[in-house]
């Protein structure tokens, strides 16, 4: 089939590797950058770069780019997409995007699936983009009540083929609550752990914990902003439990109190244990 | 040389496993576990159990024992241990140690140095033990002013052997300050993050983050209740420090402040890469 790409970042340039890599599918790639644009060209991870004809026939639509220039993407370009395409877009937060780019579909009469891969590295960009780095990975597709199995059943078949293991269907509000808690939080405590005066001192002293604690504190802090800012509520709640949790374990060790400290270790042991081995 | 191993666990084990693997020396194991000193002895990880004789003929005596039990052990064995021999314990704090064991060695005539492998694992005992435990990782030694070259040679030698990539030298204070932030603080942290109620909900929803965040949650209760509470002082100030930097991120987001929000992840970006790449 005829795809789109639109954005040629880390996520962008991923799904053009990976789709050129293991399928025959046809892919344009679209990205403000030009040397971007030709570099894909010229390594393959990309048929051509933007037409507008190849737009209007293209099954599959692909938004990787933030959310706010998505929405800005796909008003623009909506009345070139067929009625017969598929646009899904990979942002980090649901409720608000899946309201607007569904909104617009519904408007031009296309067919639009709320997506997030759960893939990522700490550097960005097409440099940095890998065909392998779907791999193993869930899908995340938030379809709304009137997607038909026959759109879901070719996105299966495609994300899989491209790496993914599999396809986690969600909601928007779901979505949010739960990746504020397993991806935003996290960011956040990585940035927030690293900037301890301590760390100049760390070298010699660390074993792997303080290097999985701080891994993702290198990220895109105007990608990141604008993801967060869409989601403050349930990152909020996400923060509060955690102070919490975190003044449990202080208050027990300014008492000296080894049953409360024992008894707050062995709940995060237990939870853990409930939560899964990753 | 003959080398005593008093505690056969993860750290024991693997000192045992590497120096019988890697090294022609001899090696006795000592354990509260009968089952476990058997096993070690029929798999070769030592070559010989307890016996006073051979003890009062190490050259090297390594104590993987927790703080209060190593302090037991050698105030028991000290009469027994040669006026040559040099004893190394493992404890991950070292201010309280050092001063206990340091006095009985002291009073007793033999060499003491505070010693502290940067490896680990989530799961304990001698059956988790590797002899690549401590592959390429630093082992840090805190000798006072009275060690001579030649005790610190013989370590260096002796270590390196075994698989450890290089010396850290430190003092028990500066060690303590360090290991509470580097490796303490990031126990308390992922037991405290897996807490969440949305951790029940997270399978299909996370990249690597959510696992690196969580990964040191599983530990053993009762020696990280002793271990942080030999270190509370600066332990409750590197809480402190990560409890307040959650707020600066909590204040942003709760002002809908993107600017605010923008700097606060941006001073995490640059402060991991000021602290290094791991």
């Amino acid at each position: 089939m005829n795809i789109t790409i639109v954005g040629l970042g880390l996520i962008g340039g991923s799904l053009a590797k990976a789709t050129k890599s293991r399928t025959s599918h046809t892919v344009m790639g679209c990205d403000l950058d030009e040397e971007v644009k030709l570099f894909a060209r010229l390594t393959g991870a990309i048929d051509r770069q933007f037409d507008a004809e190849f737009l209007s026939e293209s099954n599959l639509i692909l938004l990787a780019l933030r959310p706010h220039a998505a929405i800005a993407w796909l008003r623009e370009h909506a009345p070139n997409i067929a009625k017969t395409a598929v646009v899904v877009d990979m942002c980090g937060t649901k409720r608000e995007i899946c309201d607007q780019l569904g909104r617009i579909a519904a408007e031009n009469g296309f067919i639009y699936v709320g997506g997030h891969p759960m893939a990522g590295k700490e550097c960005g960009g097409f440099v940095n983009a890998s065909d392998t780095l779907f791999d193993g990975a869930s899908m995340i597709l938030t379809p709304d009540s009137s997607i038909d199995m026959k759109t879901l059943e070719m996105l299966k078949n495609y994300f899989t083929d491209i790496g993914f293991a599999n396809l986690t269907f969600s909601n928007p509000e779901e979505h949010d609550q739960i990746i504020a808690y397993t991806s935003q939080l996290a960011h956040i405590v990585s940035g927030a752990y690293v900037k301890s005066p301590t760390a100049a001192k760390r070298r010699g002293f660390s074993a792997g914990s303080f290097k999985d604690m701080t891994r993702v504190a290198r990220l895109d802090e105007d990608m990141w902003t604008e993801l967060m800012l869409q989601n403050r509520d349930y990152l909020c709640e996400e923060l509060d439990i955690l102070i919490e949790k975190l003044s449990e374990y202080k208050t027990a060790l300014q008492a000296n109190d080894a049953n409360a400290l024992r008894e707050c270790l062995k709940e995060g042991r237990l939870c853990k244990a409930n939560a899964g081995g990753n």
